[in-house]
């Protein structure tokens, strides 16, 4: 009944867009500075609505999106079948970023949520909330002599190691801090979580660090960037080698994923454009005005949720159309989607007094709203 | 008035259900692979509707066990009088679980409820509640010197041994860890409970410690276990040395509590099985099909009170059909309803964004709708 559903059908409309190659960019660099769009390509595109960005992208269908990915809720499921999270952040200086993107995994419907930061850091985190996991395993250089670095950043990777495997997906990145110590560690988590198979989405300072090394990420399909305005602007400089350009942004953040290779990029603005060097489409729904610091995290967090979502559906789906969507591009759509209605809700109860933790409160209405538990 | 009412009489039949034995299980092992159940001695059963356990099996009426256990509000009582339970867990990684047993333990009616964990865990379960009585009096291995161990787990023991005549039951694992050392420790305090005979209820990995040390809970008609469906997967390969055999489920767990001798087991699931070696039951009232962690800690939590409170009814009646019935399988028949009504009403308001807090703000109501205070 549910195959030959109006829904269904625009939901196979949708994956099949986003599995649908794209016609390559003229140039391939994405630092031309024509204005001519290769437009030819986007046989049923339509211009981007209210948006500064000059090419055509087509709009997701993103509430198709969740209510395809979003696993249906069974009594014989067990603890840790809807998803287990992980993010790998939080210091001496910061504990709210690595809170908001955990319990907003869990609020969206993930079984367990993991935190591994310093030691600084767990007690604040662990006191925002017991329904976390939260590990106090890494370390800052003012914590570690020269002499010990060596030994503490493999008693580290080893430690994070022993739970890799159970992770659906590691955040990497909120309020993870800039510590040139730490940022060692994490770049170890990295690899391994790569060679592990663990899909990662990094954000926050988890972009410094890869923007700093990007043999991090490359030719990693699992891997995520989610960059606000600032940390896009780094990431096109270091891998591009020019200035962002408005109005060739869809074909230069295409240029920026198959110059890294095989990565998903969501850049956060008005609208958020999503792309992995193949496809891209957007998602502009109305969200809130506020711009209160933490909403990226929130966005990290369900991201790595709807992205596990994703890829746990396209294994078990044999439809050859479906299996050949990449779960990380509809992870972002979700995720996105998921951040502006809960954002909008908030705003509409609190206008300007707005702040993250009212938002992460409508995560779970706005996903009612989207995709009832009983559907 | 009462003693005639229908409630009253449904009451008296339950309970002569849980003192009636079953017939004895074929093979006695629980390790047959046939699949033909042993229903002859089942008189009065029913087959345990939606369920993959093949073996048929009472329905517990729940409901009424609560309301006959739970005792009466009375303004003449005193501190302490409606519950002091103890929960020995909590370490650098873990505070949520043993806070939530210990919460859950109030909001149910207990009237003093402490946690044991370490110092590192002791400030954060201290932030989540004034109300919980924190002890940190653990350590774990990376605080103790080889040279210092003995004595300070002796110091461990002789703390707790100070208060334990004065709890009414202790739940042992929630959010413990796997710390040797503090195992050993945990082990001490294990025994010294059963020579208190003190009602133990073990539960995560406090599970992990039972099952390789058997010893510990062995002919303790005070222990009650509470394995999810992986802690249970250890406990049957280890005591039985086969795998969980769904068809003969009721049968291999009957088998398990034998084998183990005198403790009671609630094997948790869609439907909780409950085995004391001579009865089973089960308990299947619709709960939520949100799985986040933290629900088992709850239940802990509540079959800790509903223990003691069964131990304090039986203790206290004359009947000699109610005298008969194992408080162990009332508390846990008790504390699997009341987690399962108060999971349905947080579903019902939070759908997917449900978490282990959500649901303890319902314990209160379900308590109140099965047992009215005033009652």
């Amino acid at each position: 009944m549910w195959a030959a559903s109006p829904a269904f059908r625009r939901q196979l409309f949708l994956l099949r867009l986003l599995s649908h190659p794209i016609v390559p960019v003229p140039g391939g660099g994405g630092c031309s500075s024509s204005s001519s769009s290769s437009s030819s390509g986007y046989l049923r595109a339509h211009a981007m609505a209210a948006s500064a960005l000059a090419g055509p992208v087509y709009e997701a269908d993103a509430e198709a999106v969740v209510r395809r990915i979003t696993p249906p809720l069974d009594l014989a499921r067990h603890k840790g079948q809807a998803g287990k999270i992980a993010v790998i952040g939080g210091c001496r200086e910061y504990t709210g970023a690595p809170y908001f993107a955990a319990i907003s995994a869990l609020k969206i419907g993930a079984d367990l949520s993991h935190v591994f930061c310093t030691r600084d850091a767990a007690t604040v985190i662990k006191s925002y909330s017991p329904e976390l996991i939260v590990h106090p395993i890494l370390e800052e250089s003012y914590s570690v002599s020269d002499g010990e670095r060596e030994t503490i950043s493999s008693k580290i990777l080893i430690e994070v190691a022993k739970w890799m495997e159970r992770f659906d997906c590691i955040v990497v990145g909120p309020g993870l801090g800039r510590d040139s110590f730490l940022l060692d560690c994490v770049s170890n988590i990295i690899r391994h979580a790569r060679k592990a198979n663990i899909p990662t989405v990094v954000d926050g300072d988890g972009l410094f660090l890869i923007t700093n090394n990007l043999s991090l990420v490359e030719h990693n399909s699992l891997a995520i960037l989610t960059p606000n305005v600032y940390e896009y602007k780094r990431l096109v400089q270091k891998v591009l080698n020019c200035e962002v350009n408005e109005e060739n942004a869809s074909e230069q953040l295409i240029a920026l994923c198959q110059n890294i290779g095989g990565i998903t990029i969501m850049r956060k603005g008005k609208a958020d454009l999503i792309s992995d060097g193949k496809t891209i489409t957007q998602v502009s729904t109305f969200g809130s005005p506020r711009r209160c610091g933490g909403q990226g995290d929130i966005l990290s967090g369900s991201v790595a949720v709807f992205s596990s979502w994703a890829q746990h559906f396209l294994l078990s789906n044999e439809h050859p159309t479906e299996k050949s969507a990449n779960p990380m591009m509809l992870g972002c759509i979700a995720g996105s989607l998921l951040l502006r209605k809960a954002a909008s809700l908030a705003f509409e109860k609190n206008k300007r007094s707005t702040v993250t933790t009212d938002i992460i409160g409508f995560l779970g209405k706005s996903l009612e709203d989207v995709c009832p538990a009983d559907h």
